[in-house]
């Protein structure tokens, strides 16, 4: 029977029945200092592998809260295989692109650098924390990982032969990203798939071609209007799923 | 000829050759004092409904500067007529709502009350200034208008009949918005629509009965994750602008 859960935490214990799982500092002051929760009460978890738990508060101190599996309440399902590759931006903009990027079901995060990127350094581990702070709010079974920062020529020299590329060209007018998806969705719909989203200012004349001339590159235009660069992954991503994901 | 313009601004003034504007307090400070710029320099500006000009400033003193029209660079043309009707959220939210439908491409929004509204109060004129903001830096040549508050019920009462409703039905699973509006597509794209985003919390069975019987709803499905109400109105207004509008 399922019951409302106080919280909702990612774990990276193995979850099965009767499981200990002693929280860490940080889960453990949220879940005795900031929600005041008590032995005996409910916590949900999930782990990204075992579909989510409920769980009791075995014992509760300030210091440490340790947990309790009861019964498996949810099953680990498949999720889309796709991955958001985006020129990385600034710091407020960079949280909201990790949890909105969760919110909306992507698998993988890879911030790359371009010419024209202006950000020198990128916290993926702050990025991490925004991605996993989001899938437990979400009602998400999964957290998506986030991968080194990488230049653009590196990472398509080394692009994986089977990921598609939705490519979101800012110069490009006329092929609506609802045509090119539907009709990519005959075809390609099984495969893993990647949305690549330029530095503000958009990619250069040499990086689109470079782009643009990918054999798994499909390219779409997100309209006339200039979005900026978090807008642009959060619509991309919106008709990606809505075409070819799990919406 | 069309030169780098220093700033983009939306004014009130009819545009046409030749013409003095002679701007606030607030705008007059932002190029005077902000951006530092001095008489001579290039300056765009929109009002809605004349397209897009280059002005060159005048004259420019710390308090007030005026600008004098030059050439029309872009025509005014015609935009989606869109409505963003969705329960208001708190500030921070509020402001990013704003500024993203204006980026997205939205008509007008409208705060509406619900049952599990738990905002009460809703600042439309710091929405109306966040809309400006964003549509002086997409490019857009318009400004999206903001509705009063008004209670659900009365909204759905006084509907337009002929606008269209594009109902995000948290509890939907299996009819992907992509696949419905695909088959508005063919029958409903030429009419005015809205898109209806509930609370956080969603709407109750009494309202989600009432927006279902309406004659002009169309029920859409986000997915199975949980959205947040600002994500899922980005979302909604993405899939909207591919499948019917003008990307």
């Amino acid at each position: 029977m399922r019951v409302n859960s106080k919280a909702r935490l990612y774990v990276d214990t193995a979850l099965v029945e009767n499981q200990p799982i002693v929280l860490d500092r940080d889960q453990s002051h949220y879940l005795a200092n900031v929600m005041r929760l008590k032995a005996g009460e409910i916590v949900a978890v999930f782990n990204g592998r075992d579909g989510e738990w409920q769980t009791e508060i075995a014992e509760a101190t300030k210091r440490q809260v340790t947990l309790l599996t009861l019964d498996q309440v949810r099953k680990q399902q498949a999720e889309p295989n796709l991955w958001l590759v985006f020129a990385p931006i600034k710091k407020a903009r960079l949280d909201f692109i990790a949890q909105k990027a969760t919110e909306l079901g992507v698998s993988h995060m890879v911030p790359v650098m371009t010419r024209r990127t202006i950000v020198d350094r990128v916290k993926t581990e702050r990025m991490a924390a925004n991605a996993i702070e989001a899938a437990e709010q979400c009602e998400r079974l999964s957290v998506p990982t986030v991968g080194d920062v990488i230049k653009l020529d590196k990472l398509l020299a080394q692009w994986p032969p089977e990921r598609n590329i939705m490519f979101c060209d800012e110069d490009l007018t006329g092929t609506s990203a609802h045509a090119a998806l539907s009709a990519c969705g005959q075809k390609l719909s099984s495969g893993p798939w990647a949305i690549l989203i330029g530095p503000e200012g958009g990619f250069d004349d040499h990086e689109r071609t470079l782009i643009r001339n990918h054999p798994m590159c499909v390219t779409v235009s997100l309209g006339s209007r200039i979005l900026r660069a978090d807008t642009a992954a959060m619509a991309a991503i919106s008709l990606w799923q809505s075409a070819l994901g799990d919406w």
